[in-house]
């Protein structure tokens, strides 16, 4: 075939037999040719045949054409001028197609502190829920999502948390938001937006917590913590994030003193504390340390999340706050235009209702404590001078190496045999002149057991063993 | 029974024969103390007995109660006093039990604009996606949620928009967000910190939108918008919030010259359009105008949601963006905190990728078409002197009524009749100096026909009809 103008502008099907052409020319013609400028076929500044001639080249009728171009004028694809016909319009347009994938590396075994194992997800449970909360979702729930949550849901996490936690809540009190992170950072706004200009941090935690207080405009103060926990008589702050059932990574929980002397310090000072609860459902060895919040229900802002014993994926978190703060959190949730999913919040307040959350809960923990007890029967047995901290809860045990034995070299025995964890050094605040922590920190690593899924764990734990082995000597 | 501590604490249940206490009486003690010193029976400051001695009473064994003291202890409630025996803490607590709901009056029918059928969500179709999406959850897709969204979701929309909207979409260009307004929230904060001042919006549009970007830290400049849409000459700005396809509320589509006209700006001042589609797919007359966007995608931000179409408790939004800004809304996402369910998202994708979702947009465009004409014909007949504009799309019309009638009286008609319907005038940016719209602002409504539940809307419409007929006289 020849090439032509309308070959070129990629129209052969309009060329072939009428019988290809299909029942609507008209769409046909128009998809056709924006997908010609939009691939570059069709240069811009080209002029374009008369309706006329097209149509002749086409054999379709004189009219389809003339309303597909008015079509793509109106759309901004060609340009009408007057006296000179119709033109492809002037601007590049880049190409539609997809570009490929990224090549990906096979990715070592991850044993990152705090990441649960996501197929732990109870796939038939949430399914179940979603059937009876779809099916009785009431008129009032169908529209937009309360910024600070469904109420039903409010009302289960209130319930769960005063049975579980022992945190003092009624349902105006809770807010859903999709997990810690934003709850951080939502508390972080609302201090700011009171005047407030320091929050303290604990030594260790989350580089990316702390990230997200100083994006709020917050200075930090940093906490050492020792074997009770934060230095919470060191406070200079408007406002300390604490971990107070089981200090992350340390594994340290804060010692009944200074839980009351936080709470007496919030009060006396007007101050807040944030009590981030990561893993109050994940204890294994004893009855749970009741949340700090109810010593303090005014002064302090109690979070949850189902992210961590329910599914990551799920992506819901709560927190319990004063009256204030909740009014406040509602108010920068509304000028950050976030609303959670009101679906997935009536399924998860079915599994609330019905228990189903509970139930699960109960199964991983028995599941994470029995990795957790391998993890340190195989130390024990082929590490024997190392030493274990951190194990009555969580996803992740500190492992103190013997002395002389630097934390680095045994994340990179940890690289050799395809497993990744992290030194316990790498989630200390850097901040100069300030020193947090035992003197053992640079010995130590925080080895994770919570993300692999099940069938890989006993590779993980093998490689793990094996390159704190090989590190210690 | 004369009242001792025991019964003053609330711990007649061990009072009680020996049957009645249950498998577990150190966990039912230690409730029971919790709830006491919660609800004020036991007050801040006073001592408890010794172990000894309430064991005694109790006929339980000592060491149990000495455990409780100990758990509660821990947890703040009592404190130990050497050498004076422990005591309740001093800190008073606020009441567990739930305020009592709020009283609420029976709604009006609710007639605002933009306000889609929450009653529409398709349960079925719904629930059985989740079943097939829970299933096919690789392991990938079970860890935290991406910030930018689902990768399988991000390619259906890519897709998606390409073909109803003609948008230049990649899934790498594409944002999940939780709707529009967080969108907004993200670009503006973007725009924000890339050295952007001044944000242009349209005369006519939502004040929670004009609220968003001010809170931002963004000046607005108002365009004034004509029977040609917004007077997209008078730029001076950053950047320009556009709703082109429809503009909201008074019904005016972007003219192709205004279109082409922006898009040439937004490229020679290295400007940003956002183009706000928030009812492109809810068009009834003609094939829609194709996105802006396509015109100049490496300048424009095209957004658009999942929540009118088909559900607002969905709480889904989408935005195909130029690649520095998907690296932007990225980082801010995650200074935020904010992560949206995965579930969700695995759900809406496989929506789409099996069609269903087209299939009720269709079905739900039908249904509102059909509200649509029911209302035109029935003002026809019965305020024939009123005039209707902005009826080709959406979820309102724009109702002029005769010279002489005040808008504000027809809302107060409305009121009378169990109508509530708002005035053109609330939708216009409150900037001294700047005039926009049509001389007629003063006479004219905004009528949302989407909101009441199908068997609620003859009576809505009643009214609505009544008011106008009454307000025109």
């Amino acid at each position: 075939m020849t090439e032509t103008w309308a070959t070129r502008a990629g129209l052969d099907l309009f060329l072939a037999p009428e019988a290809a052409r299909g029942a609507r020319p008209r769409r046909a013609l128009e998809d056709a040719l924006r997908d010609a400028v939009r691939t570059g076929r069709l240069a811009a500044g080209t002029r374009v045949p008369s309706s006329r001639s097209l149509a002749a080249d086409l054999g379709i009728a004189r009219n389809t054409v003339a309303e597909v171009y008015g079509q793509l004028v109106a759309e901004g694809w060609f340009e009408a001028r007057v006296g000179s016909g119709t033109w492809v319009g002037e601007r590049p347009r880049p190409a539609a197609r997809p570009a490929p994938p990224e090549r990906t590396t096979r990715p070592a075994a991850d044993l990152r502190a705090g990441l649960p194992d996501g197929t732990q997800l109870p796939r038939s449970a949430w399914t179940a829920a979603t059937r009876r909360a779809i099916e009785a979702l009431g008129p009032g729930e169908l529209g937009y999502t309360p910024r600070v949550g469904l109420p039903r849901l409010r009302e289960e996490v209130a319930e769960y948390v005063a049975r579980t936690r022992g945190v003092v809540a009624r349902p105006d009190d809770v807010v859903v938001t999709t997990g810690f992170s934003e709850t951080l950072a939502l508390v972080c706004a609302a201090l700011r937006a009171s005047g407030a200009r320091r929050l303290a941090v604990e030594a260790y935690g989350h580089e990316r917590h702390r990230a997200i207080a100083r994006a709020a405009g917050l200075d930090l103060q940093v906490l050492p913590v020792d074997d009770d926990g934060a230095r919470v008589d060191l406070l200079d702050a408007d406002a300390v994030l604490l971990t107070p059932a089981h200090q992350f990574p340390t594994g340290v929980p804060l010692a009944p003193a200074r839980r009351v002397a936080v709470a007496r310090w919030a009060e006396a000072t007007d101050g807040l504390v944030v009590e981030d609860d990561y893993d109050g459902e994940l204890r294994y060895d004893r009855r749970p340390v009741g949340a700090l919040q109810a010593l303090a229900p005014g002064h302090v802002v109690y979070a949850g999340t189902a992210n961590k014993a329910f599914a990551p994926s799920l992506g819901v978190g709560w927190a319990v706050a004063p009256g204030w703060l909740v009014a406040e959190l509602e108010r920068i949730r509304a000028d950050r235009g976030v609303r959670a999913d009101g679906l997935g919040q009536a399924v998860l307040a079915d599994l609330l209702a019905t228990h189903a959350y509970d139930r699960h809960v109960r199964r991983v923990r028995v599941a994470y404590r029995e990795r957790r007890d391998r993890l340190a029967a195989a130390l024990a047995s082929r590490v024997p001078r190392a030493q274990l901290r951190g194990l009555p809860a969580g996803l992740h045990v500190v492992v103190e190496l013997p002395d002389g034995v630097a934390a680095s070299a045994a994340v990179e025995a940890g690289e050799r045999h395809g497993v990744l964890f992290e030194a316990l050094a790498d989630f200390r605040a850097a901040v100069p002149g300030i020193v947090g922590g035992a003197d053992a920190d640079g010995r130590c690593v925080v080895v994770g057991f919570g993300a692999p899924p099940a069938h890989a764990y006993a590779a993980a734990l093998e490689g793990t063993v094996a390159a704190l082995a090989e590190a210690a000597g």
